[in-house]
């Protein structure tokens, strides 16, 4: 395929549902030229309690999708199948693929002082353990700790953002980070950017807090520089720039997004990802 | 196939994940001669918040496996899946099948005086209106007043079972049915048993609670009866009474399992529910 061909295809981005929306949102504003193509698995949604061998079935599903709309390169927007599934799928596809938990990591282990940084995330993230290598890699003394909330994913869904029942919740989840005296804290979920401020709250104005979409954005940026793949027109009058596929409640999905995007979410697809 | 045989098959019952446990607890309170093969979804759960073409399409392929397991009926023991799919599957299997909402329709219709009944259940199950149907053909003067409780199935799986915060969450939902003078309340997701006191207590004494779990037993040992193929021996020693499938994560499903049943569940099996 030819380099100018390339440019034009659009990029994959997936999730288990719609957390994911706040990494595309990162992607659009930062590089406002490409075309994406978004995959939410809402019909086995949530990941994050899920074993490592689930999760990485149910992403080579989504990959194999993504490579039949022709997609030049795929974002894993979800921390869950990022940790247990990117390793593997990038060896076995012969496209660009990353993840958001190494961009995180990079930032936090950048942005700490004193070497102490906490991590937020599901169940199945923090035992991966994967921000702790990643970050351990980069900063061979660091310490990090991790902290499974299982709970924030339901309480946004409920859309209880500013709330004192999150409030409570997220004290009982954080003190065991501000006893332990972290600067930094990645929130290791793509909902929890949603709740940032209230986490931003119990934490503390002297804890800084990593949003890994931000950070995956301009990662995905770079690598498109490097590999001459990046889309410098923008698409043609017409073309559907931004397209939406789910496995299951298209119309609930297109509700949601249309929260998160201050534009119209046109059209969404429903299809069987078990076919995959 | 002789009726001799037909006794000595199992029960098959099926739910999203743990919560069906409650309902197989009763079941093996009744009628404790039987043999029961159990699937928890857990790869795919929960089905509360998915669409009945999802929760339709996952059931079927649960009761195709079940089938497989020579099982003599099916128990639904799902509040989700018997409102959406139930109705559908009992036309295309040959065995008896019976869902949790009938069972606690009929209780709650005898139980209650003033004719008005309060359910509470997941979004896809309020969505269904189907315990508003079941509770009008038997009491056509009833008033139903569904609220959906989105947070309780979290809060259960989070241990927070007697928790100040269950309490506040318990006192928002619940605060519109108190209003609304029922005297009776029909606890239409299988973890809600879990909750029960929690519940009580915010309702009031007043306030019947049915839980379908025990209704569906007795409904399912009177079907039994009625077709013949109750057991009445006790199976042959060295039989294994109870066998428990799931789609992920056996460990963890055994875990919470011992929590439930007294004595200990001593295997799990993990099978790929999407090949069926």
């Amino acid at each position: 395929m030819e380099e100018t061909n390339l440019k034009n295809l659009p990029i994959g981005v997936f999730d288990s549902g719609v957390g994911g929306l706040t990494v595309v949102r990162e992607i659009m504003r930062q590089i406002p030229k490409e075309r994406i193509v978004y995959f939410g698995d809402t019909a086995r949604v949530p990941y994050g309690s899920k074993s490592k061998e689930t999760v990485t079935k149910y992403s080579r599903q989504i990959v194999r999708f993504l490579k039949t709309q022709n997609v030049k390169a795929i974002v894993i927007a979800c921390n869950t199948a990022s940790a247990y599934a990117l390793e593997q799928i990038e060896k076995e596809i012969d496209i660009p693929i990353i993840g958001v938990v190494k961009p995180g990591a990079v930032t936090a282990a950048r942005a700490t002082d004193n070497g102490k940084i906490g991590v937020i995330a599901t169940e199945g993230t923090i035992n991966s353990e994967i921000y702790t290598q990643y970050i351990k890699a980069l900063k061979s003394d660091a310490k990090v700790m991790g902290k499974a909330c299982p709970l924030f994913v339901p309480l946004v869904e409920e859309g209880l953002l500013e709330d004192p029942v999150t409030d409570e919740i997220a004290q009982r989840y954080l003190s065991v980070l501000i006893d332990s005296g972290i600067d930094t804290l990645i929130l290791g979920c793509t909902h929890y950017p949603l709740i940032r401020s209230t986490v931003g709250r119990v934490m503390g104005e002297a804890v800084t807090l990593v949003n890994p979409a931000y950070e995956t954005a301009i990662e995905l940026k770079r690598l498109l520089t490097e590999k001459n793949m990046l889309q410098d027109e923008k698409p043609a009058l017409g073309t559907n720039q931004y397209q939406f596929f789910v496995s299951d409640g298209a119309e609930k999905f297109q509700h949601f997004a249309n929260t998160i995007f201050k534009y119209g979410v046109l059209a969404v697809k429903q299809i069987n990802i078990e076919e995959y």
